[in-house]
């Protein structure tokens, strides 16, 4: 499969167009940056999380984003609400199983949650994808740097057996469905000291993913603007505070010129 | 009624004299921007929402914001405690009904909230206004663009049966009390994509309403600074993450000839 | 007790070798910025505040913030199960008394917990701190501007009963450890417009503790860090907006020099 600069800008221009509704049930850290992130793309996002209105929400949407940054039970319940109803309503579940691996709440709850309904689209680090096909491996946090390298065997595992696409992310990020694997090499080292640019590129793959049905692409055009957008917002940060600021001036200003003249895909 | 710049700057001024403490009951999403942009104008943000606490908090505080962004049973019930013991207290309590038409629990929790006390002010998009009326209107996502002429018969319903001010904000904003309206024509097309801006609108209400009795005036003038922070800001952006940014220093930095310059108000 | 730029550089370049686990169990408003800070300074912050893995998170940590800006009865239970699971490992727990004398739930919350398990380093406003201490004392908010002299006598007996460093923290920072007091001078007034500086502050001094075992030390460190980087920020920002970005990217590229030349303790 190939993903050229001309397929990214035309799903950066149908989510401009159609402003798809994306609900998130996500961690309390991010919800602010994660909603101006979608909100710069073009989507829409909503943030609701009660067992009482999880399903109606679901059905405004054309994207559910999971995130389990800071669980408690009655959130998970409300997980397990929302992926039923997205997938009787046939809307792509994207899941982000932060910090799997680091406490076994997590690891559960992630696992019981792919269990139910297999999601479109799993994107973690390399501790977490592998955190959460093997009990053995630990993760010290949620950024640690494990090579990512390691991960994409048990990312390979993950994605045949849910039949849904893995993102393993990192300075390199790896786009997995079966035996398709491509490689995104755009991004840079500052963003990791920004806290969930991880989550906000999870939230970008369901704008993605909304507009492009195929849903391997969808992921891999989604890590793309995130790393271009993330090094041009590098290239005139100072440091971390202003890197998260110019991030979401330049996904909001992204060109397909921009796109054309940075994109380093490999596979 | 007549709102002028010295109207506007005095009540600015007294707001940074007396740093009015304003208690909000409000969503996870904006939190952190509402109580940044308090502070900006002078007041004290304080953010509590124990059922347990509420009421003392109440007791502290010379305005309460009610935002149902992301709603749960707890916080619901803790609004409730909270309105009442406002209206005891003599406080103004301003409602912001988040997403509502989004979900029949949104509706629900506004409409019952309103009908347990009448709130001082009530701020809205034109769609939630309109939802919050009527049940056969539908909302997309709580950025919906319905346009605001639509919404204002019904606010003007809303207005006269629970005895308060409704803001129906959007391109243009229309402050309504009775057969009084105001139109004001301040702000930015950029400030939509800045996630959480009409909640702060919200709590800006809140901090006017604290030193300005009427409220008619105080929302007026809320938005006429809301607006003109906006387009100050937008004027020195580079997108919506810078946009954020220098709102909260055009609202600190905000004087008496900013405002007489820049006020657009109609009616 | 001597503390130098080369004292304070020291531990910097331990947290930034280290990389050490905050873990932080904390208030809604500040969630995003005191991750930010922790990663700017070089430490890995995860925020957890469900029982079922607060003890589980407590394991993979060097250090454990509790701050009561936004309670609710499950988190003040998980924050008992933390700080015990703190001292039977033997790390250290430093404990913000957000809101401390605003109402009577935060004010038996935070004394319950010191009386529960002895924090290493509590970090207030004087307000807090006398609230924490004394019934008579009433807060105006959690910004309240009581003069600081005040509440030394009261941090110094806390210090006493609880064996722990109490931190008033103010125009002045008074770092108080039994007899032992020392003053940072570090700092300026524009931080007291951005909400949360003050749990940012908290946050480093876990930073700080978990590579400096002398926490009266760590403390110390801590504060002046916080203050230069703060007023390094307050020199190129245009108001409270820009001083928070700027404050992160200050934090992030903080040399031994700006240390060195910037450093005003006394005592």
């Amino acid at each position: 499969m190939k993903v050229t600069a001309k397929d990214i800008y035309s799903s950066i221009d149908a989510i401009r167009e159609k402003a798809p509704v994306i609900h998130n049930i996500t961690n309390y850290v991010v919800m602010n940056n994660t909603a101006n992130a979608l909100l710069a793309i073009g989507a829409l996002p909503v943030m609701a999380h009660a067992e009482e209105e999880v399903e109606e929400m679901v059905n405004i949407a054309s994207a559910l984003v999971i995130n389990i940054g800071t669980l408690s039970k009655s959130w998970i319940y409300s997980m397990f609400k929302a992926i039923r109803e997205a997938k009787k309503k046939g809307i792509p579940v994207i899941l982000d199983p932060v910090g799997v691996g680091a406490t076994s709440y997590r690891t559960w709850t992630a696992r019981e949650l792919i269990n139910e309904e297999s999601p479109a689209i799993i994107r973690g680090n390399a501790s977490e994808i592998m955190a959460l096909h093997d009990d053995k491996t630990m993760t010290k946090g949620v950024e640690s740097a494990a090579l990512a390298e390691n991960a994409i065997a048990m990312a390979q595992q993950l994605s045949k057996k849910y039949d849904c696409v893995v993102c393993v992310s990192g300075a390199t990020d790896y786009i997995i469905e079966g035996r398709q694997i491509i490689k995104v090499v755009n991004g840079h080292q500052l963003m990791t000291k920004v806290t969930g640019l991880g989550c906000t590129a999870t939230a970008l793959c369901g704008a993605f993913a909304a507009v492009e049905k195929n849903y391997f692409a969808a992921t891999v055009q989604a890590m793309v603007v995130m790393g271009i957008a993330g090094e041009m917002a590098a290239e005139v940060a100072a440091g971390p505070g202003s890197l998260q600021m110019h991030f979401l001036d330049k996904l909001y200003c992204l060109t397909e010129d921009d796109i054309r003249k940075r994109l380093k895909i490999e596979g």
